[in-house]
């Protein structure tokens, strides 16, 4: 039987790189697909979710391939995946997958991340997930060989399953057909300088443009970053336990140092 | 010396939580207040960021204490946080308060927090920082005894010194001051039944509105939501190590299989 897969991202509904990665899953004939993403890019979206206005759903066509049928929705990457399971769907997708996005989802910077953040909301459902982003440019060859990589890492996934709570965050290097050597990595770290360019308008008044130039600093030898910048596909396995444990001891003691109970 | 205390929120910068949190620390006469936060509502915008826009600051004026200046972004809490620390004040600040929301932020939820994204982009920028909610109804009696708690709580927090790369996620339940006793606490499980009402426009068009009605479910002794639900204010230790850990061995194999690397 066909399994069920539901596409989304965040550089919305026509978007080559969900665009690509449907086209090479449909021609695989292995899968029943459902495009669900937003109606235009919404990247840095982060986990945001609408709660203020009501979503509508229309139908996408795909020029290329009419066959292939898709939804936009005026929403986040995160109402995308609530809509498509919790209202459009007739039945629970067995795997999301959240891509291909243009650009690289690597470290912290997956906080902000739209992409990521619909695979965030998949596991949250029950779903198991799965984020894909190409880094560089993002030529149309390389879209499509990340595609294939997933295409052939979908039955993997499907055979192992993976532990509840837990997505992996994928990243393909642009021009990777040469060297698909994955490797399981962690998050690394990415840190900004100058993030703001203050500038005049035409009117004397100022504002402000989010820039921030990437700090290239050591990077840990697992670290997502660094297999990215050897060339390789890095697989994180993210997960959303955010109790910071190991504190909690010395955080009970503080508060019964203040009075204020601390059990 | 007094302190630099950075305040912001997700409720807008004239809602009632973060301007009587303002005042009461005002009042203190302890800290140096910056008050940098959105100009609306930003609810549930989970850490979004803004790329593809220029922001705006500009003054807020408190009606009922002149001296105490604010100044309000046309962007997330998140942005508010990384345009405050990165181009608007003078230094960075000692410690980052986020609040006090109107209405709690508890367990999975914090996904999806404005309030609690603000805090981690401190944690991100390396400042100390704290999210704080009050749940229920939101009186202005509340929010005052909410706020004085934040206001005894400082002192400590400077002096404890958080790990880098936590914040406390505190919720304060509405008439607490009765029972004004703090549990540190992990965060619980927050699930939602009927997400989505389909509902038809008056042309005929389908829109969805998420809705969503709040399963109460057993929970655990040591959870934020059950705190909280016997009355005590809630303190919770976030991080973001986002890797899972555990399970990279199992992926390693899994990729090795593959005959993809998987170093």
């Amino acid at each position: 039987m066909a399994i069920n897969l539901l596409i989304t991202n965040d550089d919305g509904i026509y978007a080559e790189g969900i665009q690509l990665l449907s086209q090479v899953l449909f021609e695989s004939g292995r899968y029943n697909l459902t495009v669900v993403a937003p109606d235009h890019e919404r990247s840095a979206v982060g986990h945001a979710i609408t709660m203020h206005r009501p979503l509508r759903v229309e139908q996408a066509h795909f020029l290329h391939n009419p066959a292939l049928i898709g939804w936009a929705v005026n929403g986040t990457p995160s109402d995308c995946v609530k809509l498509a399971v919790e209202a459009l769907l007739e039945e629970k997708p067995g795997l999301i997958i959240s891509g291909i996005n243009r650009g690289s989802n690597l470290g912290t910077d997956v906080l902000y991340s739209g992409t990521v953040s619909a695979a965030v909301e998949g596991v949250i459902l029950g779903i198991p997930s799965v984020a894909v982003s190409l880094t560089g440019g993002g030529k149309s060859e390389d879209f499509i060989s990340a595609a294939e990589f997933v295409r052939d890492f979908i039955p993997h996934l499907i055979n192992e399953k993976l532990p509840a709570g837990t997505l992996l965050n994928i990243n393909v290097p642009a021009g990777c057909s040469v060297k698909k050597e994955a490797r399981i990595t962690r998050l690394g770290t990415r840190r900004y300088r100058n993030s703001f360019d203050r500038r005049t308008d035409p009117r004397g008044l100022i504002y402000y443009w989010l820039a921030g130039e990437l700090i290239e600093g050591e990077e840990e030898e697992d670290s997502d970053v660094q297999a990215v910048r050897e060339g390789y596909i890095s697989i994180t396995p993210v997960h959303f336990n955010l109790t910071n444990d190991a504190i909690i001891p010395e955080l009970k003691k503080m508060v019964a140092r203040m009075g204020l109970g601390g059990r």
